[in-house]
């Protein structure tokens, strides 16, 4: 299969090589930064442009991963081609390319990715959309390849995945910036809670979070709860989230 | 070391099985319930009994390993005891066991236990207090035997860190429940999202959080945020927790 990655950030970079890895030909790489280009494309012996009507038209699949906001842009530059075209988005609808391309779908890897962390593909959910079996087959044969677990979803799952996707790790990982900032503003290091942060990831990949919940606001401990509600009187922000993120475990756990 | 074991839940059975895996005399075992007792001093081939009355006399050590509202009523049995009492909470003050008893201090390890999962002691720090340095030292000796990471704190700090750790565990698990509410509800599985829990958790072991920050709020992506807060309509609490976060996480990296 020949490919052109448009974009050059961590998941068109994390995507491409483990494409390329597999064996498929990435035959070139676009970027608006010529030079984040050929970075990408270096690694992946492609060919690579900053032009988008320099793009091959000849590719059987294009992967849009750039940045939400400009995969309209990005896909208007590709109205003429004859492979299929996918984004990458989870929120984003497919429509913004059906409207537009002839063969399109999604490609919606669910995982963080970090540009200096190399990552294991292999267990990364792939979540694949298109508009007909064809194309839905040609996109989960891919994904396959690189991937174990291939889900093929309408766009208002994945949104919901998505949406699931920013409360157990965008927002799980403020809350460790949150731990590292009480920590900071007592000169304690960020690395005493580490162990509890693996710990606390490593239960629930066995069991359910619901069934392995512990502390103040499960306990009905309210002792506690007033005393930290009390350490956080100069973090008002802080007192905040810690009442309402207590509140809530007494709501799911009553 | 001639230690008794006050308590049988989750630290107490944890402490209990690491301390004599490394080759320390666990004498006695005591719990109210004496089932629970039995069950832990068969683990640890030693004597067992749930009247605070009958609790070895001539121990070197003595591990309150309770509920924090039961720290003092187990304390007052021990009034006549010459080792070290100590007890294993995170927010308690080291003054419930000094007011009552010779030679008292904190072994607090800095961890989730869970019944049913084993757990490496090496890497959980332990924070110990105590009044005088020699019982400093004894601690130390001891929790290094378990431990590779051993902490002397004063309780303001051990406070500081218990307030922390709910933030980065608690509140973080708890945050996995919700996203696991909002996949049930579309009938998606909590598979889908445990490979991003783990590398969300991986990812801090080398960075700091504020430092691989990522997801709509960072990038101040109002449209996506926006998106979410109205499939959030039927769920307040949940509405509520996503705007406070978001907000949050925008004020950290603004």
């Amino acid at each position: 299969m020949k490919i052109v990655i448009l974009g050059s950030g961590n998941v068109a970079t994390h995507l491409a090589k483990s494409l390329y890895e597999k064996g498929d030909e990435i035959v070139q790489v676009f970027s608006p930064n010529l030079e984040n280009a050929k970075l990408l494309a270096d690694k992946i012996g492609s060919r690579f442009t900053n032009h988008l009507n320099q793009v091959n038209h000849d590719a059987d699949l294009y992967i849009i991963a750039v940045k939400d906001d400009a995969i309209e842009a990005v896909a208007k530059g590709l109205t003429n081609v004859n492979g299929l075209v996918v984004h990458t988005s989870g929120t984003t609808d497919l429509k913004i390319l059906s409207t537009l391309i002839k063969h399109s779908g999604v490609f919606y890897p669910l995982q963080t990715f970090s540009k200096d962390k190399d990552i294991v593909f292999d267990e990364i959910p792939i979540c694949i959309e298109a508009a007909s079996e064809i194309q839905v087959n040609i996109l989960t044969k891919l994904a396959k390849k690189i991937s174990n677990q291939v889900y093929h979803l309408d766009g208002e799952k994945r949104k919901v995945l998505h949406l699931a996707a920013v409360f157990a790790g965008n927002f799980s990982n403020h809350l460790y910036t949150l731990a590292n900032q009480i920590l900071k503003e007592n000169n304690l290091d960020f690395n005493i809670i580490r162990p509890l942060i693996a710990e606390t990831a490593d239960k629930v990949k066995k069991n359910l979070p619901e069934n392995v919940q512990t502390g103040p606001a499960l306990r009905d401990d309210e002792s506690t709860i007033n005393k930290h509600l009390s350490m956080l009187t100069d973090l008002p922000e802080l007192q905040k989230i810690y009442q309402t993120l207590s509140n809530s475990i007494k709501i799911t756990h009553k």
